[in-house]
């Protein structure tokens, strides 16, 4: 679990390392600002991860590791903007702190520090990285569109909630490892390999997430028990909710939306859920994304210790909040 | 002359040929609406013609001259949402026709889309293509942020003036050249001698934009003669104003804001423009811009004819509104 430790000091360092101009203070200052808000740094580590197992060190990484956080930074204020959130990881949110325009503008520039971290890569690994990134890029704003439009939609079905978070969230954790993969010369049966674990372990940690929020020990982050559905967010237990919902029980979930009372709006859910078996079947969902994952890792080919990979998947699964 | 023709028909017809998919329609369906709107595609046309130039092909240069236009059309639908801008090219915005989210990520897939044509060159070309597609990118950036800062100032100078009009628009023009250049391996010197030619001539264009929003034949395009004034934007000719002014002038120019007679605002502000000899230093700024242009073109060291560079220099120069 040590490496753990170094790689986040490393990158840490990195990430403060990455000085912007001091002018215009209105472009610059919330990309220092939203930086520091800190996070797990996971998708950089996976790159750095990836780099290792097949032989390129950290110095050979770091770049297309940046380039990853810096996208995911980026994507993460222009995601603000869309859904109006307040805070981000505990803090005011750049459109909150200083406006949209800022927001959109700053984001913008951040998108360009990426690529400009990932052009530092050498030549003969720039095409690849490059089809990556972009290819992911896109996908990425695929997914958040879906999550926009699912919003606007009464019913969505689980094989297009999966799809929509794969997009969303998952595909960057497969770029992720598949760029460290890529600069480390990894056959392209590892890299497809590393992808497919990154991309099948980020749908499990998203479903993770649908489910921390309402069964997690959120107490202990002083977040609020039960924050989607209060939102009436759709997530995988809404959507496995009313996929097994009588017609009654469908309109009651439909209802619980006009339920003023919080308290009694959550107490409700979870009853529902409960007779429904939602935290089961979503358990299921996730441990079958859990195993799909841990079946790329078998399949990759590789004399190396596969122990930092598994070290990540580990805590990634264990987390409670 | 013939050649603009054949170069604006190629452009356009390789622009239809950009393809979106179709799903999610919200995310592609506002890059299509937009891309169709037409425009003078300038950019573009100047790295073919760079390339043209240090002979490189039309199939060569393409693919950068492209991404130079779908560049350029995402910061538009950017810069419409922050502007609050009711329409493009005498057609709706793509945030007032769909809404501010959507067009904040339509945008940033278009973004992402242009690095994906510029992607396509050769590995050798791409190094020095990505270094100069990226810086400008952020001086576009920077440039955008300091005309909005500037909105929110009661001074600014000529000198931050040009600087801002330099950053926002004409390092792009610049830019466009520069790779053409790149990809026909035009040496250093010729590369930065294209690249000044561009910027200057940008920066001409764009000074001549302000003299012809109240001085042109807008007439003649429907457009309102002196619509910057009506919106109390600052421009060169604002600038120019205000500094050649006596106290009590300046006192007349700034409490014009309030006038809500638009015919005698205009009338008033032309009257005052004329005592202060604002036109004739306006024409003066501009036309320097416009000989540094040509001096960089005498400076350009090649053998075949420079005639295309210097009919796109007429064109835009001799435009009236």
């Amino acid at each position: 679990m040590d490496f753990i430790k170094d790689y986040a000091l490393f990158l840490e360092k990195e990430i403060q390392n990455i000085k912007f101009p001091s002018s215009p203070a209105n472009l610059y200052d919330p990309l220092s600002y939203f930086l520091t808000l800190g996070g797990k740094r996971m998708r950089p580590m996976a790159t750095l991860i990836a780099g290792d197992l097949f032989g390129a060190s950290l110095e050979k990484t770091k770049f297309a590791a940046l380039a990853v956080e810096l996208f995911h930074n980026f994507s993460l204020i222009h995601d603000d903007i869309m859904d109006k959130a307040p805070l981000r990881r505990g803090k005011i949110t750049v459109h909150e702190k200083w406006n949209e325009n800022i927001a959109i503008l700053s984001g913008d520039v951040l998108f360009v520090k990426a690529y400009e971290l990932l052009s530092k890569n050498d030549c003969n690994h720039l095409m690849p990285l490059l089809a990556c990134f972009n290819r992911t890029a896109v996908e990425v704003c695929e997914g958040q569109q879906l999550d926009m439009d699912f919003e606007q939609r009464e019913e969505v079905t689980l094989d297009e909630y999966i799809n929509m978070i794969r997009l969303k969230t998952s595909v960057l954790l497969g770029a992720a490892f598949e760029m460290g993969a890529i600069i480390a010369e990894a056959s392209e049966e590892n890299i497809q390999n590393i992808y497919s674990f990154g991309v099948n372990l980020g749908i499990a940690f998203q479903i993770q997430d649908d489910l921390l929020d309402l069964y997690g020990e959120s107490d202990k982050v002083g977040k609020q028990k039960g924050g989607d559905i209060l939102a009436d967010k759709k997530t995988i237990l809404s959507i496995l909710a009313k996929s097994a919902a009588s017609e009654a029980q469908k309109t009651e979930l439909i209802n619980l939306k006009y339920e003023s009372n919080n308290e009694l709006k959550i107490k409700r859910s979870l009853e529902l859920f409960e007779t429904l078996n939602v935290k089961e079947n979503c358990t299921l969902v996730m441990n079958e994304y859990y195993s799909k994952a841990l079946k790329s890792v078998e399949d990759i080919n590789v004399n190396n210790s596969k122990d930092k990979l598994l070290t990540l998947f580990q805590i990634l699964k264990q987390r409670q909040y």
